[in-house]
């Protein structure tokens, strides 16, 4: 019931992702009587989901405390709680960024070792794709956080990125040391001195990340959403440049009818719909936020990011990597088996 | 004598300035012995430019501090003093930002009512450019100078982008009224309470910038720098997809021949050289940075934006805004009427 398409978006995403990921099945959190008329539309979607109906709704706006105490029979927080009783893999959502955090956080709890969650997800660079977090699960981070991000982001980028040795490097605005934030600085020297076995580059610079320079970033909330959404807006900028210049003239128009797919290819390329989803770390389970302003095939991608998450059993790799670094013992979290599920939503009870 | 391709950038930057700006006049600062060779290739520039010779040069990696106290003799130092003693009407430069900034801040001194200097430049959107402060001048800020920033960057923007009544927006990581940082909140508090006749619109997010939302953006010093080189990379991305994509068949590669200034000007609206030079504003004078990396392109265009601003009278605009806001006598910027001139680099002793 989250974002601002739900649930048509959702319901038509799921259709699409099933389309992608034939095994997979669904629990539709949220009104029974919004849903079943979209759902009787889509009949294939309709044999591989099941509705889960509640008429309570967490609101856009809402206060994530606020939420937390009166939102206990919303589809969020239903959801959530089929994640924590292992009848789903995960929980998608593109509703209340805040409350999305706070629920997770509190239902699905912490992974052993680690304070606080992230947020995640993959970004394109010139060399390939890397990994950036936090992008907004936090408004300030201190050091321990920005070292557990750098724990994190290298398990996710092994998991997802599939490399066997991740550069990392921490957001700053130069890369001297003696720059930026006091709390950049301690996290530089936690990384180096703690003896973790991580490819630590130091500092890097905000072009440095779709330049290539590291897989991993690691940064606070603040500046990781900042970024992020700015890229994003940047993209609608460069696709507005490219559809201005080739309306410009008569050879310009009949040079980018034959350069369509060109053309289509780099909009795409700029078009943030394409790797919607971003992953809540740290906690243990997988919840997966999808854009506010997805549309069915952005939904569709922030669902595959799901399944791509339980497949890759993302989270007994940060575990193994957080007993590593820590000392402490290495076990496997609760949900590594349970099926992938989503909220308001989608839930796929299994992946193949 | 400062960036990656001093001396000569700077002065075959100086060289296309002088085309661009006839009247325009110089001190260029820095070390005679590898000056005189350069210029004695730049007939033009010969002619309406003059060496002040130092052997003593700030390097890039240097403290601030310490460029401040072991610098007095340094080209940096010279060019601002210039400026100070009304030799000049601005001094642009490419080297040590934060040395730049140190020296300018105690040399110049800030405007009456400011307490703190802030780098801001243009910035490209769907609607029109943009103006966006702090870019790095600090890394952090409390809400008194985002006010002041929000003040400056109002002046900036009547002054260089010509509108009568600009938007503001201060950058957070959600529109609502309960996120982001304590100071973001106080800011947009203070900006609301205390009668100033802005334009506030209160929060954007990172997208809204390239999207034209408001055309002062006000962040502190750490974001900006984030978002301004994040911006930067995602235009070299944007380009690098797009010789990607046309290079990938016989049908793209015709079909970018036809339209090839087309995609020029897409290039160039996305080459972050075209906008080179940001302004240190809030101090008693013209200071403006180049970008280190700067080629003689890019140099040129941190030359005129220097021009620019003094032809605007920038700091009295600033001045007047600042007085009607906060009470202050207004006087008249001590350089008003002084020339532009430049470190290591070049000055302009007049502009017409």
């Amino acid at each position: 019931m989250g974002g601002d398409n739900a649930p048509e978006s959702v319901l038509h995403g799921a259709a699409t992702a099933l389309i992608r990921h034939p095994g997979l099945t669904f629990l539709l959190v949220g009104h029974e009587g919004r849903l079943k008329p979209i759902l009787n539309g889509l009949p294939a979607l309709s044999g591989s989901a099941r509705i889960v109906h509640t008429e309570s709704v967490v609101a856009m706006e809402e206060k994530p405390s606020v939420a937390l105490r009166q939102g206990k029979q919303s589809s969020m927080r239903l959801a959530i709680d089929e994640v924590k009783e292992g009848r789903a893999f995960g929980v998608v959502s593109a509703g209340n960024t805040g409350a999305l955090m706070a629920m997770s956080k509190i239902v699905l709890r912490m992974l052993p070792g680690i304070s606080r969650p992230a947020i995640v997800s993959t970004f394109p660079t010139l060399k390939g794709d890397c990994v950036m977090l936090d992008l907004g699960a936090n408004v300030e981070s201190d050091a321990r956080d920005l070292f557990h991000f750098a724990i994190m982001g290298d398990a996710y980028a092994r998991a997802v990125l599939g490399l066997s040795r991740p550069k990392i490097g921490i957001l700053n605005i130069g890369s001297e040391e003696q720059k930026g934030h006091e709390e950049l600085q301690q996290a530089a020297q936690l990384l180096r001195a703690s003896g973790v076995d991580l490819d630590f580059r130091g500092f890097i610079e905000g072009n440095h990340i779709p330049e290539g320079e590291v897989d991993v970033v690691v940064t606070d909330g603040f500046t990781g959403n900042v970024a992020l959404k700015m890229a994003e807006g940047m993209g609608r900028l460069g696709r507005f440049y490219m559809r201005e210049a080739f309306m410009s003239g008569l050879f310009s128009r009949i040079g980018s009818l034959m350069a369509k797919p060109a053309l289509k290819a780099v909009s795409e390329q700029l078009d943030g719909r394409r790797r919607n989803g971003a992953m809540f770390v740290g906690l243990n389970g997988i919840a997966v936020k999808s854009h506010g302003r997805a549309d069915a095939y952005a939904f569709s991608n922030a669902i595959s990011a799901a399944v791509e998450l339980a497949a890759h059993n993302i989270n007994d790799k940060i575990i193994r990597e957080i007993g590593r670094y820590t000392g402490a013992p290495v076990i496997a979290s609760a949900h590594a088996e349970a099926p992938i599920a989503m909220p308001e939503e989608l839930a796929g009870k299994a992946l193949h």
